[in-house]
């Protein structure tokens, strides 16, 4: 009896196969979209991604992380926010934001003239060369320090941003004067030089200035990112309002252009032009720009690409992906004709025990296939598998002070299975 | 000097913020789409995702994890793929595939008739119970044991999908009868009893069998997960198809649908309904079906909706998604007017290193705000953080083999930074 009723099943669903109006997708992904119909997300897979997917993906890739030599980790010394990494005569340069305090840092509440709120707080701009990209010598002085008081930025200097313009080395950099936190008024200035080695000069004046009131950026710009495209200067930043616990206010990005690196630079009138992302990533890529939205947002932890500079799409979905990237771009700053090549490698930091804030950060190095010059199918891998320390850590284990409000809230809430 | 052009520049600025045509983008996310020009990433916002973003999202959320008691974590016994948990009486119920075997699995190659080739093979399923979820009692034998040689999943059964329905309950799970591996036919089988205590029956033939010829799905059916949704029984699964090593077959998701657990079970006309994920799960939500697709596919990592079962879209990304979810979900299998209340916690599997095939798996929990009936605003933040061991642990970070080829390929890729 089962076998007859597994033999009818079997011919009515070969049957229903079989019929005009029915035809299976088949294994070998057609390469154009099929004219049968098919379900929504099969129709994404060509409108919006690849018959490929990740694979056949340009802008698709993992990343593969490396600890640095050459940074002593020390107490108290803090490295974070590398610029994009720049190659001169050999030698590969980058700079970053380095705190070197007595103390820890205490929060906002507790911070004195000495003593740091923040992991960036007290900070100064230092700079480090390599000639493999994995073994740094870092200067033994910064390369950019704090203008005297009561100039912009006297209380730290951070998060820098390289430009080369014109055979000139430019650093864009958060300028705070007031106590570094949450509500610190934050202009970005910059510093300019004509060797990677130095010496730098201050701009004495703030280059990139908050929006108006009531604007999405009116109180800090955050982690300026210049490159060069369609000729022009373009930074990217972070905006942040100064209205702040109101559900609706969200951390965007924007971007002013310019023709000369000390401004004035104006923002475009579409801003912000991405709708997420922690720090900024943005390099030319294949005629257009591409970022690297990670962290924050609906749209965290995405590859995108603009045609303009200014309208952006997702390109891909990405995963443990780099904090504060500053890729090494040979063409980020070139002028003319120029595709955009993407790129192999990058640093970015890390803050070891997973916090942020109020303990030091490392630097690290990426390995990643970002680039329409090499092709490195290991990168293009989905299906990431991560041990269990991964799950059980600090931030994404279950809280110790959750389980009784969870079991509160169960006794209630989970109601028996609904049984017909 | 200076200070004048810094004037002129402010005033330029201003000017130009206040034009007419310009009007900056304020810092409360206006509610309704502004009709005056935005960014592609802005109308993002409100086209796809909403101004709230991930805090105004009901299908987003993150996904805390627990330890869980009362398995014990012995060589060679490993549990993995969770069905959904159920509560009948006041006590959950989850089944799962569980190895005992006596030696670890060794890969296709090397196995025999008692050594696995995988970590899913030789198995049978287990079912355990509890009183809050968090502590768990196993049964001392298994619940589904595989039916004797010659009957398809002779070899191992696994992969279990449960389903209530009309006082009844139903195990579906995959069915080896040769060496479980890539290649290996799986069909899905199904076993019954009227007590989640059991006994169970084995239905004598397999109940979805895969695809014709040529089709997405040809060689395996993975993952059933039945769900109850407008009356009928919809079991997704996870398909594979026989042709590999070719870079186009992709791995996707269908679901076909009967009035009857035995079947027939008809494939939707529009299979596959899912373009990627790694294992199925699927619940009713909010008037539609809700899905986890995590780790595979250009949608990887995201929570996706669907009106009718079948056409699916993109509803959130999340980060650290759980692996082989089974949520508690107490309207999964309700008739008649049901909206979908969604999930608050589930279990899933963690392979502890990080691997996946060939070593012993865990059980875990989640808890997560997937629920109409809970406001957990701390699963709604992003911006999670991980510590190093994160970036540096196998898979993540830079394979050892690699550095030397990175080292190689830097050497010609790396041109030095385009200076004007």
């Amino acid at each position: 009896m089962n076998s007859l009723i597994t033999i009818c099943t079997t011919l009515f669903a070969a049957a229903y196969l079989l019929s005009a109006e029915h035809k299976p997708f088949p294994a070998v992904m057609p390469s154009k979209k099929p004219d049968y119909p098919i379900s929504a997300a099969m129709a994404r897979l060509y409108d919006e991604w690849n018959p490929h997917e990740d694979r056949g993906n340009e802008l698709y890739t993992n990343f593969k992380y490396s600890r640095l030599n050459g940074f002593a980790q020390e107490e108290n010394i803090s490295r974070r926010d590398p610029t994009k990494v720049i190659k001169v005569d050999g030698i590969y340069h980058v700079w970053y934001t380095s705190r070197r305090t007595a103390h820890s840092p205490v929060g906002l509440k507790n911070a004195t003239d000495t003593i740091p709120a923040t992991d960036w707080d007290l900070s100064d701009i230092w700079h480090a060369s390599s000639t493999d990209g994995f073994n740094w010598v870092e200067d033994t002085e910064p390369a950019v320090t704090r203008p005297p008081k009561p100039e912009q930025g006297f209380r730290s200097i951070c998060t820098p941003g390289i430009l080369v313009w014109e055979g000139k080395y430019y650093l864009y950099f958060q300028a705070y004067s007031p106590m570094v936190g949450g509500q610190a008024y934050c202009p970005v200035r910059v510093a300019y030089t004509d060797s990677p080695n130095g010496p730098w000069t201050h701009h004495p004046d703030s280059v990139i200035l908050p929006g108006p009131k009531g604007s999405w950026n009116n109180i800090k710009i955050n982690d300026p990112c210049p490159l060069v495209f369609n000729d022009e200067i373009l930074i990217y930043y972070k905006g942040a309002p100064i209205e702040r616990g109101h559900e609706m206010v969200l951390r965007m990005q924007g971007v002013s252009k310019s023709n000369d690196p000390l401004g004035p630079f104006i923002p475009s009138s579409i801003n912000p032009v991405i709708n997420g992302g922690h720090e900024t990533c943005m390099f030319p890529f294949n005629g257009g720009v591409a970022a690297l939205v990670a962290l924050d947002g609906p749209e965290k932890n995405t590859m995108q690409w603009s045609p303009d500079g200014e309208n952006f799409t997702v390109a891909s979905m990405i995963q443990i992906p780099p904090v504060a990237p500053g890729p090494y771009c040979p063409d980020a700053f070139a002028r003319g004709k120029t595709d955009g090549r993407g790129i192999t490698w990058s640093l970015c930091h890390i803050n070891p025990d997973g916090g942020g804030s109020v303990s030091e950060s490392i630097l690290a190095r990426f390995d990643c296939d970002l680039s329409l010059d090499v092709d490195r199918q290991v990168f293009k891998r989905n299906n990431l598998r991560f041990n269990a320390q991964t799950y059980f850590q600090k931030g994404i284990g279950l809280p110790k002070g959750w389980l009784s409000r969870i079991l509160r809230e169960q006794a209630y809430l989970d109601q028996e299975t609904i049984i017909h």
